[in-house]
């Protein structure tokens, strides 16, 4: 099963004053191509922390998707480090420029929207049906727009370029209980299943504990049988 | 300024099943008390993962943080990983377990209960209000609950931990035109004010491009000056 993982980037994520939607977003898309997301770190607009995450993660696991700063604004830094990882320049790419040039119907374009289209030498432009700067897709690095809707329609693009694997497929119910009263039958169905993830994800709802219990596999007549035990165990209670 | 970090344990956030509310939470916890949240890793409930996060950033950062996985089911193995980091073993916490008991009334407490009372050698206790169940401190290092709610309770008893910084205020005003617009200008009122953090935050809104753009700073007066510009160069559009 291929691996891939995200660099968020941006003050504001961790500022908290924006609440990050592409992770959860990410997550699922790539569920559903049986690519696990395994890591993901958020960092500052800063070139030394966007580098050594790129880095550290695009040699560790199958892709990176980066997302944020590639906007036209003074704190858009994330090509320019990117352009750094590889060691390569980032240059006005002559196709995103004719196609920005059309779009202003022959307007000059100013500073700030030549600043979108430099790409890192070697990068393949990744265009979002919603914006005329591109994303793009550098060895296994694949940097993206920050606003949700824009990141969406270039993750679109993306499909081509990653290989999906068996589709993990997944049963989830809900236990009205506290863990602590099922967590021991719940470890013993968890080993008698090797090829099924088995998770606990607890809750407090109006002052109720409860949990719900994930299970997780390609594997269809294994998640079969587990889940009978599963809800054996819930009846339970 | 005290920078501090956070590691996000859990396969449900991973897989896009559960939507952090944590970082969000501890961010705007951390602005008040003017220490920066400087990066985050979200990590599966693995042994390497997790250990490999705590440790590179408790190099790095003044304080770690960590949610999620210390609950009494076979998948919460924050505690055990948190021990190994530091070479310690997690042991019950006598104080824990009379807490535990009194609030059972004497009855005997199930191994998954007494799972959660076991605490890293040298960690420090600290409760929330609404659980049983302490999170602790060792070293730098501040482990909580991944439920919202509890790990709100936990970070309220960790205040006094904490170095406070000077704080950073913001302020924060939007503009109804897209970046590319005004990049030039604001990046010349960043120069200006090498004190203040200009920050711009694109949004899309009903087909409406604009940004929202936030200066951040622990002094006042350059905060004042630098909004001025701001609102001047918002007023041209």
């Amino acid at each position: 099963m291929k691996q891939a993982s995200l660099v968020i980037i941006g003050d504001e994520i961790l500022s908290g004053r924006t609440e990050d939607k592409n992770l959860a977003y990410l997550a699922r898309w790539l569920v559903k191509l049986g690519i696990s997301l395994s890591e993901v770190r958020v960092v500052l607009d800063d070139e030394d922390a966007i580098i050594s995450a790129v880095n550290s993660l695009r040699k560790k696991y199958d892709y990176v998707f980066t997302t944020g700063g590639i906007g036209p604004t003074h704190d858009d830094i994330t090509t320019e480090c990117i352009a750094k990882v590889f060691g390569v320049e980032a240059k006005i790419d002559d196709g995103a420029l004719e196609k920005m040039e059309s779009y202003f119907e022959g307007k000059e374009l100013t500073e700030p929207l030549l600043k979108m289209l430099r790409i890192p030498e070697g990068g393949e432009l990744i265009y979002s049906p919603v914006t005329k700067a591109p994303g793009y897709k550098i060895d296994n690095v694949f940097v993206m727009a920050g606003i949700p809707k824009i990141m969406q329609g270039m993750l679109e693009g993306m499909y081509d370029y990653l290989e999906s694997g068996d589709v993990v497929n997944s049963r989830s119910h809900e236990i009205l209980v506290g863990e602590s009263f099922f967590a021991e039958e719940l470890a013993n169905i968890q080993h008698q299943f090797s090829n099924v993830s088995v998770g606990s994800y607890p809750f407090s709802r109006d002052g109720v504990y409860g949990a719900t219990i994930v299970l997780r596999s390609s594997n269809d007549s294994a998640l079969d049988s587990c889940e009978k035990l599963v809800l054996n165990l819930i009846n339970k209670f």
